[in-house]
């Protein structure tokens, strides 16, 4: 069934693109950077409207600061690429050429001295080249030097996130009617990717299906165990629909649960809840955390929920905030991250619940909304 | 039709991944680095055999030196992946816990000081973490370091290549039966992606469908734009089958083309083959692309061919060597690239060939054998 229940959204223009790559210039010299260095990924995306055909050895740099206008260096041959992106118009666009130093025409862009944020998953290979052009300058990750850039969603960011959970709320309902019992984890995990890119996604980024001892390790993917009558399955997926991202948990189980099964759900069940309720501006995303994690532990499972209780979610489908102990920075409204504690018995079986959520004035909004029971498959 | 024809090659094991190891270690050693560093991407899969399910802001990082056995450091929750991967039996698996600092970690793993080769898509912010806690370490990326590292393809190897060239040959000729005039670019790119699948490729990297004035961008992908009668295509797609790469390159014509338009595509084919024709080991990859800069020079065309003769491809489509000005390393027996000079006549139409060649004792071996002459399609 094609996506033909939801037009897509207005596109963002070139005045949508400009406001972003204002502000972000402004943030850093808030927080006494002498500017901004992106490269090809989210946040390139997110500021500019482009994104490379592939992220190579060949130099991609967007240059922002708040007394220059931005500008991008690409290779002479992308050129024509980069000029058709949606927020072209707000950069200068220069090319360079194979056999040329990048790096040099780089430093053009840049003050010889100071601080600069630098995208996340800029490559190696081409921070080195920044450091050795302009060995007085000095450089932090942007997700450290402004972990908030990308974090606060607008109006429009929030309409794509929230298309993107109905999407995946869709795809949970479609495949609670497939079988489970004899089919290979990978089977379903096909079903999952196929109902995802059904329900209008462009890209599927994960697809876990943890069966039975499978489920208990938070980040398996899906193998080639067959799936057998008694097995809980985590099945957590996702992926990007118009640009923004996906990401939910619903564990089922195949045929009836035994006692124990029940109990450890409903104490992730509970968790989510009181996660998801503490949800207000002001509270810290480690706060966040500590509340599912208290109901865990109060429950004696506290050693057994072994990650982070969220994440971001945006352009990508991992980004900050991370709600995590240490992360003092407090919820902002437009904020939009996942709560996903879970319960991982070692050998046995595994629990996890996710929706999105987004921190609004009042306290959290779920962009997913499918029934948090166990769902019992066949 | 499901590729049925060739069976899948044996796996690499345990023992071919320590091998490779074993060999980068003491090639860093030779070259005077205190080690290797290496996270996610394409040098970490052909050390390791591992590919974790995404690259992240959490830390993974494979520690090589001389003088220790290989440790790789990995989110806890992903150490279960990392332990099933097929080289990890040759590696000490460490796994940290969110909330900790990784980069402390990992300090543990390498000397307080020295010189460290980092894989090139390294992330900039793990990078920072890495400098951060070793202030007296400096890096390397590892494409400068040890360029050649990865480029000289050993027997099973080649076997791959060969295999996923194949592969893209039969995707052309199978191509040139699908109806070009009055379909977009992007159709015809769905059809070469569908087809490189249905030959056994496991990921699709690149179609590039460049019609008429398009062909003029070395780099267009493949857009809206309908292919008219009249117009030169320039059609280069790739991707990974069993691992390694693809890329091959024609350019075919929609009825007949104009003496113009075949004057410009023989002086290409040309100058490939003389480019093909100058492989041989000792040649330096400056020479080959000058090689075929030269016959396209001497035709009056210098300033349309505006990019380098070639790349590596191995476990990545593009990668060392790269035949390019000013790269003075010698061709070695078992290199593998691309050769792939081109004429983009802006605004009118574009012509590029490309075949992938390995350097073999006596010469130059083609993994790509479909014809060079210019295809008439519908």
């Amino acid at each position: 069934m094609p996506d033909l229940g939801t037009p897509p959204p207005a596109p963002f223009t070139r005045d949508d693109y400009a406001a972003r790559m204002a502000r972000a210039a402004r943030s850093a010299a808030e927080a006494g950077l002498a500017g901004l260095v992106v490269m090809p990924g989210p946040d390139l995306a997110w500021l500019t409207g482009y994104l490379p055909t592939a992220t190579t050895e060949r130099l991609t740099l967007l240059a922002l600061s708040a007394d220059q206008p931005p500008r991008m260096l690409v290779p002479a041959l992308e050129e024509g690429d980069a000029q058709a992106a949606p927020g072209a118009g707000a950069v200068t666009v220069t090319g360079w050429l194979d056999g040329q130093d990048p790096y040099r025409a780089a430093a053009a862009l840049l003050q010889p001295k100071g601080r600069y944020g630098i995208s996340d998953a800029s490559w190696a290979l081409h921070l080195l080249g920044l450091q050795r052009a302009l060995p007085d300058t000095s450089y932090s990750g942007l997700s450290e030097a402004l972990p908030m850039l990308r974090a606060v969603k607008d109006g429009p960011e929030l309409e794509r996130l929230a298309a993107a959970g109905a999407a995946a709320d869709a795809t949970y309902e479609e495949v609670l009617k497939v079988r489970f019992a004899g089919r290979r984890e990978s089977d379903v995990a096909a079903d999952l990717a196929r109902l995802l890119l059904e329900h209008g996604h462009s890209q599927v980024d994960f697809t876990v299906v943890g069966s039975g001892p499978n489920g208990a390790n938070p980040h398996h993917e899906a193998g080639e165990r067959v799936i057998e009558d008694g097995d809980m399955v985590v099945l957590d997926f996702g992926g990007l629909k118009h640009g923004y991202g996906s990401d939910t948990t619903r564990t089922v189980h195949v045929g009836e649960p035994s006692a124990e099964e029940r109990r450890v759900h409903d104490i992730v069940r509970e968790a989510q809840q009181a996660a998801f309720e503490a949800v207000r501006p002001g509270i810290s995303c480690q706060d966040v955390d500590r509340v599912a994690r208290a109901v865990i532990t109060e429950a004696g499972y506290g050693e057994y929920f072994i990650h982070r209780t969220g994440h971001g979610i945006g352009v990508t489908t991992h980004e900050p905030p991370y709600l995590v102990e240490g992360e003092e920075l407090p919820l902002v409204p437009g904020m939009c991250f996942s709560i996903e504690p879970g319960i991982y018995l070692p050998g046995r079986f595994g629990v996890r619940i996710e929706d999105i959520v987004v921190c609004t004035e009042d306290g959290g909004r779920r962009l997913n909304s499918t029934p948090h029971g166990m769902a019992v498959v066949a």
